[in-house]
């Protein structure tokens, strides 16, 4: 397999963005990346995305795409897997390069969330219609079960969880790219709605508009386009049931934990190598779960990740620098191609008052449903 | 890249399988293609489907399939290009192999259409919902103009169209897994219902549920599996513009040819020396089009294959011998992988009454839309 790397990135503002459409959103990322590199011309382009035909009636993406963005006859195709559909495109364009079938591939992911759509039945149908949503739970419902699972059985408080969600904020306050630019205090996040107890309003991330695009070439090219590239050392994913009565210990994420290792193995750098990391903090129950079964922390520090300021930006382990999916946004075929954007800008030293100084290896973590896929990419800069 | 190779087939019965849900489809294909090679495990999984969302209410099908099979763990994604979504995974399937990154790779596709669903709304999602359906089109309409465009350019008959049709029932009759077993005569087509002028109820393919995999795996390993894979040579993708007023003449499919001129290439093998394909016939006129832009026949050929018998098992250049999507079925999302079975079993000698006497090189065009996007696939006996 060649070795390959990201050359430009290109993401809209993430946010309720009523002016523009699906296909509007995508051609302003795609066109940031092409632009970035000085490419004028493409041989694939993947579009993650969750539910399209459900939000704005629009399935068909890859070639819809490709038409406005003006390179109509490109070999296109739209991907999915939930919320992890963007990681999912990362990781297929990163293959096509890889195998040597092509040279030049954009990874892109885009939602439209806005329009008006019933955003949570519709976000449901990637959990297990038949033994799961057809008795009435949702999202904040599944999540706040393994909340409730992790609280009980390993002493995570209230605190620890508002903690996080502070934290998304700090950071997301210094990403120009966020939905949410403000802080919010603990206390505030602590008084907010409560939705499916014991996850607050200010647990959850939103419902957001977006797109992200990153292009892809084999690294032996990649200084032909732009003077830092960043690699994509390894991919790895992984399953685990849909529904969560069908897994062990709910409060444990296998697939994430699986394609962590998957990853690892790939690149051959384990989890203490890695300086940054962006993961798929959907609630902040999951920023938790997932930074521990990525192995980046020990239990009681993962849990402990936020309130000791370990996670934050200046932290030991900074995670979710661009204010994760609670502060940026979520739009969710957006998310993994995003969180590849902030690594990206982290490891050439361009995140600006978010930058992680001396950050030399990354990772992005993206997951669909409640942890049924998970997708896990290692990046190191060059 | 590494040379692939399909060793285990298998798909279920299409038609109105009320009885099957969208997961037990799946499972029942995945099984006989696993079982076929003397196969339990597996390095990923690649699930066609065009809307699972909207027809089912299930999205997220990658981990819900791996676990309904027994495989939950396995890395797994749903892909979609509207009615090439099956044509797709087979492709990225390919590719995992051809990369190195996996050895054992399933390709399936799954559609269930027949659960209530407003089918031609939601099928009318893989058109331009901006520029085409808001204003009250859906497919037959366009395959309709598509039709009218080349009659009055072309002297296409409606008896050269419905001979298609006469055909696909006739190579139908003889394939055990069709939804429709029974021959039709010229005239039954000619008399069938008017749905949008030219095209009358026989010109349509129907609404079907079914299930369709192929199991994929480094040549070199091919014979530990089964005594006779076969080989595939090449794989294209192309785009075109979604909404048929963006391109310029809509005879005339440039995603099709511009596929097939990839795989050739890919190849090295040039039209002439396809000996059977499978080509997707979502409306008669369409087999008409896809026969003309891949090269197999030329123009007045093309309008005339079926009439003349050339397209027919038995005639130099025999295509849709399964039946085609006309008689066969077009559970959308597995229709790509079916054709790919077609042409497995001819290659192998193993086609029964449609046998095609030494064929040695097939091919399968899938598309999506109107022809948006078009997947070609080359394969041979080895």
């Amino acid at each position: 397999m060649r070795e390959v790397a990201i050359v430009g990135a290109g993401m809209t503002r993430f946010g309720e963005l009523w002016q523009s459409s699906l296909r509007d959103l995508f051609v302003e990322a795609a066109d940031q990346a092409l632009t970035e590199a000085g490419v004028d011309n493409l041989d694939g382009i993947y579009v993650g995305n969750m539910s399209g035909g459900q939000f704005v009636g629009q399935e068909h993406l890859g070639p819809l795409m490709a038409d406005h963005l003006g390179m109509s006859g490109v070999a296109a195709t739209r991907v999915e897997s939930a919320c992890a559909s963007g990681g999912i495109a990362l990781r297929l364009a990163f293959m096509e390069v890889a195998s040597g079938m092509s040279d030049l591939v954009l990874a892109s992911g885009v939602e439209k969330m806005t329009d008006g759509a019933d955003v949570t039945n519709i976000l449901a149908t990637a959990a297990d219609q038949e033994n799961e949503v057809y008795h009435g739970i949702t999202f904040p419902g599944l999540y706040a079960m393994i909340a409730n699972a992790y609280m009980s059985a390993d002493g995570l408080t209230e605190t620890d969880l508002s903690a996080v969600a502070v934290k998304s904020h700090y950071h997301g306050s210094m990403n120009p790219k966020a939905q949410f630019r403000r802080k919010v205090t603990l206390d505030q996040v602590m008084q907010s709605t409560m939705v499916a107890d014991p996850l607050r309003l200010l647990h959850c991330s939103p419902v957001s508009d977006g797109a992200a695009a990153v292009l892809l070439c084999p690294l032996a090219d990649a200084h032909n386009y732009v003077e830092r590239p960043v690699k994509i050392l390894a991919s790895g994913l992984a399953t685990a049931p849909l529904a969560l009565a069908s897994r062990g210990d709910i409060a444990q994420l296998d697939a994430v934990a699986a394609s962590a290792q998957r990853a690892y193995d790939m690149a051959g750098v384990g989890p203490d190598k890695i300086d940054v990391a962006e993961v798929h903090d959907c609630f902040s129950i999951a920023e938790i779960c997932c930074i521990e079964a990525l192995g980046l922390l020990e239990h009681e520090a993962a849990i402990k990740g936020a309130v000791t300021g370990c996670t934050a930006v200046g932290g030991p382990m900074p995670v979710n620098t661009s204010g994760g999916l609670k502060a940026k946004g979520h739009p969710v075929g957006a998310t993994g191609v995003a969180q590849a954007i902030e690594i990206f800008e982290q490891l050439r030293g361009e995140a600006g008052d978010r930058q992680v100084e001396g950050a030399r290896v990354g990772l992005t973590q993206n997951m669909g449903g409640s942890g049924a896929s998970s997708v896990v990419h290692i990046y190191e800069g060059v």
